[in-house]
């Protein structure tokens, strides 16, 4: 069990808790740094269309693992398949996603029923909700109004960093939750003992995002920011593979099931792991659910704790015994 | 009753519902447009720190009141009581205030406590919590990314008007909930049967953040939205009147207190309104509490609904007949 568990862990885990060499958190590098298939796409398309970047339309995997640059040789029609053929694994015992990585968990599901004995979407969604698509939008749209950004052909010139920035700014207040920025910062001060008076951070909470915006945009390309958004909010389980029905799309899963989601999460709230749930139920599949307290908000998915590896531990060995318990 | 009471609302719904001609809401002028103080002060500041705009350290009210471009002939160091006192009214039936003008009727509460026998804060907080200056903070960086913000100094170029609009994008996400923006938008598409897979507005949730972003731009200041949003920051009850604490500050107020919150508003949550009722009930303060069911987040209070002029009447009705039920 452990060896096939491990190597659906290695692959599978790779969107939220795949490191770079350094230990830290890995991020879609920028593509000027890489072979950089996306950017010879993104030129043709920006000589071709002379009105900035559009997207190729393609499945979130795929968007996903481009913009990852994940090098697989040539492309390939389906990268993941192709990388398990690669890899020798017939079968495995679970794919595991939070978050995107869920979204991706949950497609590969309904497309390869037959390569996967169980899935662990947490902190995810069959399709983000309008509050979900209004973030992302606003990220796009600071992104967007940086003149660096240049339409999207900035690699031989400046970067849209400023702009960049406010957009990982917000998205740093949707991953935390009003409970932990409160724990984490309160109305604490920033290395002063009253108000500046002026625009700089006054607070440890300003501090913090102004730092996690400048940290970003040295090693997190723009317009990758711009497609995976984007594909993130085009992602409708539902849409793309049950003619409008996340119901009719799951009933190709063949899965067991473990969906987890976690109290303070606002930006992939409960409701919709319980929507998965239900519409799994609606097939008859076996699926456990559980919602985890956390006052992390989506961060919490990504936080070490005791009760989530508890958790995959106990479901992973009733799949691997192949009980029905 | 009623004259006094028109007279009280006339003067202390300002902020939150005064309207222009045209029937419209009423924010702040572009500073260009009126005689303008503020941006004398501004241009002042500006020459002689030549570091950007300084915050004048003056009180919330007064620095509302600075950029509602409230001319009130000569600065004068009240500019409110001097109002009442130019209008003959020696003492009000109530303050109401929501939201930002919630703060403020807190703050009339605790500096004219004998001129007031009531107070409706509502929609507000003593303070504002981490993920509220988290918003306002992205906000203000979105502005000061513009170029063409240029430091505050833009009167004579061009308005920084991507970077405001941004920032009013990321305010009517706060304004709504995530329940009413499915209501209102879920994944509806924009004038189109499917995807663009470009970076127009597909859905309609973007098409109404970059409506209400490109119309904010042409009637409201960026350097108000920066100094406002500042002062709201800055707003702290405790600090400010109680040596650190909220039931100190109250402990000034004389007045009787209907505190209003709504389910849905997650920028001025419950909570918050719970911790004013708190404060005020260790004063032995008369204060009623109500939490009223809405899905339409922060923007409830500004709805027009049965509930709340319903508590308003009764409790303005009590209050008048100066009755201790």
């Amino acid at each position: 069990a452990s060896q096939v568990g491990d190597a659906a862990f290695t692959v599978l885990l790779l969107w939220s808790v795949l490191e770079t060499e350094d230990g830290q958190p890995f991020d879609p590098p920028d593509p000027r740094e890489s072979g950089n298939p996306e950017r010879a796409v993104h030129q043709d398309l920006l000589q071709r269309e002379d009105r900035g970047p559009h997207l190729v339309r393609q499945p979130l995997r795929q968007l996903l693992r481009a913009a990852l640059g994940a090098e697989l040789g040539e492309a390939v029609a389906d990268p993941d398949a192709a990388l398990l053929d690669h890899l020798g694994i017939e079968r495995l015992l679970c794919v595991m996603g939070g978050s995107m990585g869920g979204m991706q968990a949950l497609e590969w599901m309904v497309e390869y029923p037959q390569r996967v004995a169980s899935a662990i979407p947490h902190a995810t969604t069959s399709r983000l909700n309008a509050q979900g698509i209004a973030f992302d939008e606003v990220g796009r749209q600071a992104i967007m109004a940086d003149p660096n950004w240049n339409h999207g052909d900035y690699y031989e010139g400046s970067k849209p960093a400023l702009g960049l920035a406010v957009a990982r700014m917000i998205g740093h207040i949707t991953y935390l939750s009003d409970e932990s920025m409160r724990h984490k910062f309160g109305r604490r001060l920033q290395d002063k003992s009253d108000f500046s008076f002026n625009f700089d951070a006054d607070f440890q909470v300003e501090s913090y995002l102004r730092y996690q915006g400048r940290k970003f945009v040295d090693r997190f390309d723009a317009n990758s920011f711009l497609y995976i958004t984007k594909a993130a909010d085009y992602f409708d389980l539902g849409k793309q593979h049950g003619g409008g029905s996340a119901v009719v799309a799951l009933s190709k899963a063949r899965a067991r099931f473990l969906v987890i989601s976690f109290t303070s999460d606002w930006l992939y709230p409960t409701y919709q792991s319980r929507e998965i749930v239900k519409a799994l139920k609606k097939n008859g599949r076996d699926v456990s659910f559980c919602e985890i307290e956390a006052e992390w908000g989506h961060d919490a998915f990504l936080i070490p704790g005791e009760r989530l590896p508890k958790l995959i531990r106990g479901f992973l060995e009733r799949v691997h015994h192949g009980g029905a318990d």
